[in-house]
């Protein structure tokens, strides 16, 4: 079997694709899917991950709801960003799916201790509200998860302010505590989902697996490439969240490196900024990397072969 | 039957009285007691509560354990005041009592949740933390609680620094959520907590009940006020949590006025203050109360009452 | 002679009546008066500041401008308390009175460096911008000045918020900069000035001497009265600024304790608080004292006294 | 002529190359030297500064010194860089030329006053003390200054804390002053200036120069590559200062963004950063440029040049 990941998100389209990923790659074992409010409320993103599973035909997989909002600060979401429902664009089947009748929180915590210790590998790709109402509530995971793999953050760039990205800005306490706890962090931060564009050629493979998740897909592309045009002016839009489960199942497509990271939890013009200090070789006790380089060609290979092993789903 | 609370504590020689006060008194159903990192680390302050339980003779009434550290900060303990084991003087009993399974914010939302709405009181009287997780958890219960009665903070004095009391500045952001969320809020503050001396006359009276349960708390009112006399010049220590306690049996012995308070989350010299806007009458919507006379005489005769009530309990 | 002030001021309704208190009062030699951003912007409050010395006859004392803005932010004036012209009410004279040609800064600087060392008592009854900006550019002068008596703060009372007083707020830096140089430092805050309140008694004391600048008195409480109870509910209006001057005529009118004061320059909710330990005894090295009783007998009959001693003044 | 421009400096090794160069090259008018507390204190740069003077036979110029401490916060030196003396390494000549007796902040304001607008340049290379007190105590020079070329800060590189620059952080204040004043600023960041790197064969190519003030900057070198290679791990030395005077001589040696910047002055872990906003073009009325890339090959010869103009000096 392949790595053990929880995959906690906030669907969203570039979670989306990181679920299908995560369901479609051999070399990843999805033990659970958690929402957490982000992109949209919880309710709508609970919704959106629920038809993915449908879409993807993901069964035997617990899926939970979590934090309706973040811990310290008040909402933020990002419909300039992903539209109303969180994944604008496709039209959602109805979800079959039932959600797990336990809180995301005790879901995580139930799956992290019932697993042997460092198989689990936690992939956030929303806000860290979870994560962090998690091991406040159960220390010991701290110890027993084998690494957070997460997408948010970016040590020279922002999205959500000039040097802020929205994944961490909008519930920086809970990122402190996710970056401070002692389980290795790895950063999969704008600087390298910068490089994970949508380009014509990468539309154009997804297209020739001609199913009905890969069409899903580039709808998916199709409406967020707009608004990414729209609001932040590029080209072709960055696919953050599967970059993180592509680490996972390859560490040799995203190159890191180990540098101390903190949150900046005070600062007027840079709340919620992931401070890396480049400045000297990481300390010893460091536990934290950061995502510096992608392979774009061989990680969209992955995500195109995850969809041809998906194939066609039955209804 | 008295008003049903739960008592989210860390004790700490206080607490325990205020854990005496609200099994002896008549008029409060104790429903539950949660402990929570504070005066000191969780394992003591929960073995602590036990070892009140143990001396008060509370059986029936479900003990858990919850917080180990605070949010978002770095633990502080208060062994200049409460010593090494966080309850320093009296020998304690070894509990027998045994824990509840369920984690301390887990009870906290249970027991909420299966009373009838706006019949269940907090009564914390350490950091916030628990609550704060169980709100953010379970966000029902700030429309389900009928109020919450916390010791911690006071608008004019401070102990913990020149402006900042020790529960509401060891977790200022759980302080933030509890103080912001939708339920009532009574903070009983130092402004009232330093008007509940445990003047010589105060030690005769509790003297005369002559039992076991009641020369703990001498034990506990002579190492206390000691450390009080040693740390901040006290002649008699303030013993603050029964007042909140006191609170909830009688209203009309601690005054209150109803005060916009919130968290200062950001200041250098004033982190975990309660800032409170005397400036102008509440506007309607306030929902946050603080307390500011007590009625020094029948505070204390309640607590001889519980004491006398208790009587001896059979080992 | 009496004791050598210079009154940094922004009038300001109560500035006027500070200046007319230390031009008639014998114990007080006004050396010098400068203006400063505060109530309202510099060139309105100068043109007011040479006005008063128009009608209260103030001939020989240098006066001059100074700072335009705060050191580090935006201009805040108080047009709701004192008018669109800073000084609303009274019809003012055409000032005659030409100002010095040196900014106040050096004009502070100069005057204390020419007298003797400990003989300037340094009297800002505003912002603290140009205080900050003389001891920055000519630090001598902190051990060279006998103290600093000014109007603004309050360590348990606020008008510019929850907390924070208007003057030290307007220019939160500049105030630390002050309290925390190495002069003497005497705090005249709103627990002192509220207590200063222009009666219907007061009134009619100062309607008795019946002269022109007594009648320009008249005016200004009459308005400011009104602006006081619009805007804050006071039945009587506290004024401030000469309650500065009634300490340095007589400090036994103005009971005062020593108090660590400093200010907080973060807070989210208490920017501008000067916030004061009276946690235990001052310590040796503490320069900081708090104004906290005021003998409002005496400190209108000062008022009036000097109104009386100034007289008609000839045209 | 040049361009005319009045040099702010804390020598500092680099700071000593920097007035050397504006010295020597002919395209740079020097109208005054100024100095302020940084590198080392205010008597110590003060010193060095003229026996830069000495050593480069600049005459004719007013020096004058200025700030001994910044704005807000307490002084903080770089004796790791710069040694004890602020310029370790050569033995310094006693200084012959006599300070002007105006202090800094008087001598830039005159100086500016005294010129065409638009004419001059401000050239920072230490904390921005003395400018931020000049255009706080005389407005006026905002508008009239041609533009301010400072070395301080970086948008991407810090060496005071992982994204602070030292003359940035050591005044943050006054640093939020300059930036935010209507003046342009151009930023001659860390970025730019790690570039600037005194390669063995730049050393090489000043040592063929072989005057007495040669020989002065290769012991600058010397000692400066010894502290940087020791503290930062640099094979070369960057040398920061000249960058800034070169942009003055040349804008086409350091290429610039228009980008918006301001000062980060409450983030724990960030304070003092230079946060620049590059998410979009910069909007018309930014008044703001870093910059991002040097000329080294011409940086180099512009600074042989001025050596070599300068020539042997007379004794």
């Amino acid at each position: 079997m392949g790595t053990k990941i929880i995959l906690d998100c906030d669907p969203g389209h570039d979670d989306a694709i990181a679920m299908l990923l995560a369901h479609g790659n051999p070399d990843i074992e999805l033990l659970a899917v958690t929402t957490v409010v982000g992109n949209q409320t919880l309710p709508k993103v609970t919704r959106n991950a629920l038809a993915v599973a449908e879409i993807a035909g993901i069964t035997g997989v617990p899926f939970a709801a979590g934090a309706t909002r973040p811990l310290v600060r008040t909402i933020e979401n990002a419909p300039d960003i992903h539209g109303d429902s969180g994944m604008d664009g496709p039209v959602l089947p109805e979800p079959t799916l039932e959600l797990d009748h336990r809180h995301a929180v005790d879901l995580i915590i139930d799956t992290i201790m019932a697993n042997e210790p460092k198989t689990v590998t936690l992939v956030p790709t929303g806000g860290l509200t979870n994560i962090a109402l998690a091991v406040r509530k159960e220390p010991r995971i701290a110890e027993r998860v084998k690494e957070v793999v997460l997408m948010g953050g970016g040590y020279h760039t922002g999205n959500w302010s000039a040097v802020a990205e929205f994944n961490i800005k909008i519930d920086p306490e809970a990122a402190h505590i996710v970056f401070t706890e002692s389980w290795p962090v790895v950063m999969v931060g704008l600087d390298l989902t910068h490089q994970a564009l949508a380009t014509p050629a990468v539309v154009e493979r997804i297209a020739a697996v001609d199913t009905a998740p890969a069409r899903f897909v580039l709808e998916l592309l199709e409406f967020f490439g707009a608004t990414y045009k729209q609001s932040q002016g590029f080209d072709s839009p960055p696919v953050h969240d599967p970059c993180a489960v592509a680490y996972v199942i390859d560490p040799t497509i995203v190159r890191t490196v180990k540098v101390p990271i903190d949150i900046e939890l005070t600062g007027t013009l840079t709340l919620g900024m992931t401070v890396a200090d480049f400045r000297a070789p990481a300390p010893d006790d460091c536990t934290t990397w950061a995502a510096t380089e992608l392979d774009h060609e061989r990680f969209w290979a992955l995500v195109v072969d995850a969809l041809e092993r998906i194939g066609e789903v039955a209804a």
